[in-house]
């Protein structure tokens, strides 16, 4: 399972904060603990700078620039603005790259869709178009259909794709959870080639106890067929789920991976 | 998900010597914290008293006694004797009754079988025959094809049969979680209306954290369809991951399960 370290995201108070007064110091060490940790991409969102009336572009220019100071891992560059992506892609330094994110809308697909090809990136794209996450699997099927359409019309090869089959509280509907590995298994099906990524902790908003709610969803998404997720590297025990979901789903031969995270101290029981 | 408390097994030495030597007070007390901690069933396993060339007859008898005197949950009478469960029953009073297990071998199917068709019990079908586990999933639903047809000749309906896809070390064999997972994917598939019921603590022999393993492997067992599980009930964390196991599969609207069980304290984050 790929592991998309989601830490270095202006959304996260503290990290806007450190972005807004250009902390250099505080990134350099979130960077450096979630890829000691194991992540195999840094997420790197920079946000709108909240109430900072800060340039998201400015921003992420010079996060990129510090995060590739701290790390050699390949970045995932999350951005709703195509110019921000943009901007930050003329930064990147490695040729692995990942883009977050694309949706079916003309205005999103497009632009960064044409920026990924480009580049060779992969391409996160979140299965929606407009009007929202669609509440069932076939109607999140028929955005990734549109994204596939013009993806590979631009000459990306379908395992550059890293569908987000997306995710709704389960407080709101408990039908959610099932709704969403479906939309992983269907996807799995139809475009064999494709890959697929979550961010879990939308399933148990308004619930108690989310982080094992959390770890819970990313074992029956891995059975599913999840290939990536964004998550928090640093938080063991979600780390641990990762190790196990790939020894019982048979990805792990000899139980090498597990037995190595075991003897770094990185599982726990 | 059906949680059967699995503690009062024989094989587990403190409780073996308890049995051989009369302690009520230990089983008593056994029976008890697992019928708190939310059991559903409480298996009953008299094992052969190892080494005390203790008659299992005997011993079941007077355990099933001090076992309905602790609880009035429904119990599992286990064992590979058929004269052994057969005794247990006749002093088993309540009429919600599961017997655990016959293979697709005519020496326990037949008479076991029998028992439970007259009972009107559940009943626990392991998915082998002759020649011990086999290592497909496709070989063991020929097991159970057999159980299924020989059960229902006698007369039992298909939702009383409880097979057990059966579990082999993903430290023998890396593709052991996936062959079990399809194996109850396959039985709900073939016998809608059938129930599957599984032991978890085999996947994980022979590596550490093993605890957190059997955890992960129930999760991705539920999203496979399975309905029951032989655990340990006091073990919170994994009690905790029965309740999210609920949640995210839509069986519990509205969470309120979850919840209730959130405000006992017996989910851990």
């Amino acid at each position: 399972m790929l592991v998309i370290g989601e830490k270095i995201n202006a959304s996260n108070r503290s990290v806007g904060e450190a972005i807004s007064r250009r902390d250099k110091e505080f990134i350099l060490s979130l960077v450096k603990s979630q890829a000691e940790a194991g992540a195999h991409y840094i997420d790197v969102n920079a946000g709108a700078g909240k109430g900072s009336g800060e340039n998201e572009m400015d921003a992420i220019e010079w996060l990129v620039d510090v995060v590739q100071d701290a790390t050699d891992k390949p970045l995932t560059i999350d951005s709703e603005s195509p110019a921000a992506i943009e901007a930050a892609l003329k930064k990147c330094r490695g040729e692995d790259l990942m883009i977050n994110s694309v949706t079916a809308e003309k205005s999103r697909l497009e632009p960064v869709g044409s920026l990924a090809a480009g580049r060779k990136a992969k391409l996160v794209a979140l299965a929606m178009g407009e009007g929202g996450i669609p509440d069932t699997a076939e109607k999140r099927l028929e955005a990734c259909e549109i994204i596939m359409t013009y993806l590979t019309g631009q000459g990306m090869q379908p395992e550059q794709v890293f569908f987000d089959p997306l995710v709704l509280p389960i407080s709101v509907d408990s039908n959610q959870g099932l709704v969403t590995l479906k939309t992983i298994q269907q996807i799995k099906s139809r475009y064999p080639d494709a890959k697929t990524v979550m961010g879990l902790s939308n399933i148990s908003f308004g619930l108690p106890a989310r982080k094992m709610i959390n770890r819970s969803f990313l074992l029956m998404a891995a059975y599913a067929g999840l290939d990536a997720a964004i998550l928090d590297p640093v938080d063991t025990r979600m780390m641990s789920a990762v190790k196990a979901a790939e020894l019982l789903t048979g990805k792990d031969p000899y139980c090498r991976s597990y037995l190595r995270a075991y003897r770094k101290g990185l599982i726990i029981d």
